[in-house]
């Protein structure tokens, strides 16, 4: 792999992103069985180190560490003790002299994995950092799409939602266009950073241009604390123009799947009817998420301890 | 059994009952061990998804499913973020597709789980619904008279308490009658549901009269947040007409025992010098509880996946 | 061993000590692998029943009980619910009713360990009581004084900080000498306790003093809301006075070694740089203290079972 750490897709090349995508086949054959264990990482000890509350992503890497056998430990520090960066590295440095073999970190500020995994011995997984990656939601999402689509090459991915503080969007906008596919990002005005097209999209504030031929549709969660204020739409207008229906669908392509991250909120983003059946692959997105942090796991946890290498 | 999941007693029959306590013999076995462990459930995903704290009942079906060497997930929402029945449901899909074996779940309103268990592909295990039911504190009641009487034919059990908001008597007067025992419910009129009689028990206002004779008493937890309404007596007033001391014991049989689904208000409903020593045989229901937990956890996570039979 | 629970350093003997810290390098090996368990616990329950939080040692301690391939189980009762004494007894009660092998029990009352342990059938290792007792965090800093002086005899260990106040230093005082080294307390005034050179120790209140010629500098973590009360210095006063920098170090002998047993306020009892870079050894104290809590583990949950011996 490119590195030791996996902070974000943005540092990894097609051929890193095409070997977990096929160690996540193997791994998902596992999750089929009634025995779904393997002893792949038996005797190796992870760490969730979760400074924002996510059960979700949790529990994905819980199940997904313990299906390789490894030893799963839930560190989850009290908001209120932690909030200068001096007491966050002392914490993780403290959980790294136990001597994981990785450290799972979600922080809500961008950087602080990285921050982290600078000091540390032990590999550092991110599993989410304010709006900067999420690798390991868009490797799912990559994961899923191939499940479907069978290719990246010539799709069309549409990403619509809040795209300025959407880690999901940052993480899927670099992995999908490394592996061959088209990204279009859809949202309000307010809701685009300027200068994104740099990044190799093709940003659009039209939903219907936006839709037009899609392959993909990935319909992010809106946060609605952030709706209601003075530069962004109120809910019930954000549903109307950006929230995803089947009528609006009709302008993507027939076969086009619906993704979402998790969780939903019914009747903003995404239509209540939509979000439980074809072609939404919500639940599908969550099954394959725990094949895909096993095979994370198994190429940055299972190496031979590096200080020793 | 009768069903894939065990959302109560009301829906098993006699034969399901006495299946759970037989597996829950040999399971008692186990935990008599030094090595306390059978493989069992190797490889098999179980959830706690509890929307209500209860260390204790979450605590023995993780030492139960750990003991039969399941991977337990332990996944507890904060009441805050969920609410509506719409995230609840949505939660528990996203652990579904998680392909757990089974998922154990307690909330504060009844019914739930049944909502849960009709949306999943797992396996779903009551551990507690509002007033409804509480199937395997039931269960571990069952077993622990059991162990105590040799039978249930011609015994006599006296339920005292807040009869009405109680999920342990509703769940224990399913099961003891089922098994054939005769269950009294005793409770001063406001905690007495009107039409209880139907399901098979007899209702009584008077302790005296329901103690006569009695094998097995069982003691409710009092809810000290219901007392001291305009309904209810204070707490000194039922502590003196209801609470259970060794004087009003001299009613029942010689060889009563007093039972107590934990955790206990002392001087409350249950003497302080009674809670501890016999005829008290509190601790062998927890005890009991990890075996009884081990053998429902056996008969409901311990099929081939659903999704594939 | 000289007991079967672990309250407290003073109830053991310098045989007991040396017997541990012997286990626990044969421990230190396991954490050296890549595949970081052995089967020595293999079917036994250890249950973590934090009353306070302190997610570092308990995480020390769920390590240290996986890489023994015990199941670990976490209690964390809420505080609110568990205020009284009779509430608190209860609740190990029905842990112990669960049959596990070893409960590790932190609590902010001095004696509460002891009062659990003389009702439980289980061992009880004391993780924290109050300003009582912290045993394993003695054994830890005894066996790191091991690994980096060889001896403890003709050893100086000073100890700096609120001595009155801290359950390390007591614990300290204890193992430090009981293995023959001597053992100086450095505090202001108001933190030396009146009498305690009775246990053997000496107690300085000028830290130039304490430091000449010492082996060992234990540096303590200042309770920040204990200050600026009307008896203790204010933090800055404390930080000039008995902060320990590189500058004060040079008291001590040259090759002095600077413990802490976190978390550390840097600035205020340790130096920013002097936290992280020999003579500190503070990460250092945290690895061994998962091989010392697998010697403690094995000592006094590896037995069989008491009720039947």
């Amino acid at each position: 792999m490119t590195g030791r750490d996996l902070l974000g897709i943005e540092g990894l090349d097609r051929t890193d992103l095409e070997r977990i995508l096929e160690t996540a086949e193997r791994m998902q054959e596992v999750g089929r069985r009634d025995v779904k264990k393997v002893p792949t990482l038996r005797g190796r000890t992870l760490i969730n180190l979760f400074f924002e509350a996510s059960t979700r992503t949790r529990t994905s890497f819980e199940i997904a560490g313990k299906r390789l056998s490894a030893d799963v430990v839930n560190f989850t520090p009290s908001s209120s003790s932690l909030t200068k960066a001096e007491s966050i590295l002392d914490t993780a440095m403290t959980l790294d002299a136990m001597d994981p073999d990785a450290v799972i970190v979600r922080h809500k500020v961008a950087g602080v994995p990285k921050r982290i995994a600078d000091a540390l011995a032990a590999p550092v997984i991110n599993a989410g950092d304010g709006a900067h990656e999420h690798p390991t939601q868009a490797l799912l999402d990559c994961f899923t799409v191939k499940q479907e689509k069978g290719r990246f090459d010539g799709l069309t991915v549409t990403i619509i939602g809040d795209i300025t503080h959407s880690r999901v969007a940052r993480s899927n906008l670099y992995a999908f266009t490394k592996l061959g596919a088209e990204v279009r990002l859809a949202a309000p005005p307010t809701m685009l950073p300027t200068g994104i097209e740099s990044l190799g999209a093709k940003a659009y504030t039209s939903l219907r241009e936006a839709l037009e031929g899609a392959d993909v549709v990935m319909v992010l969660r809106i946060q609605q604390e952030r709706l209601d204020g003075c530069f962004f739409p109120s809910i019930r207008e954000y549903a109307s123009t950006f929230g995803i229906d089947r009528a609006k669908l009709r302008y993507a392509k027939d076969d086009v799947i619906v993704m979402h991250p998790g969780p939903i909120n019914r009747g903003v983003e995404i239509a209540h009817d939509l979000a439980d059946r074809r072609p939404s692959v919500i639940l599908d997105q969550v099954r394959n998420g725990v094949a895909v942090r096993m095979a994370v796991l198994y190429q940055f946890a299972g190496r031979s301890a590096k200080r020793e290498g």
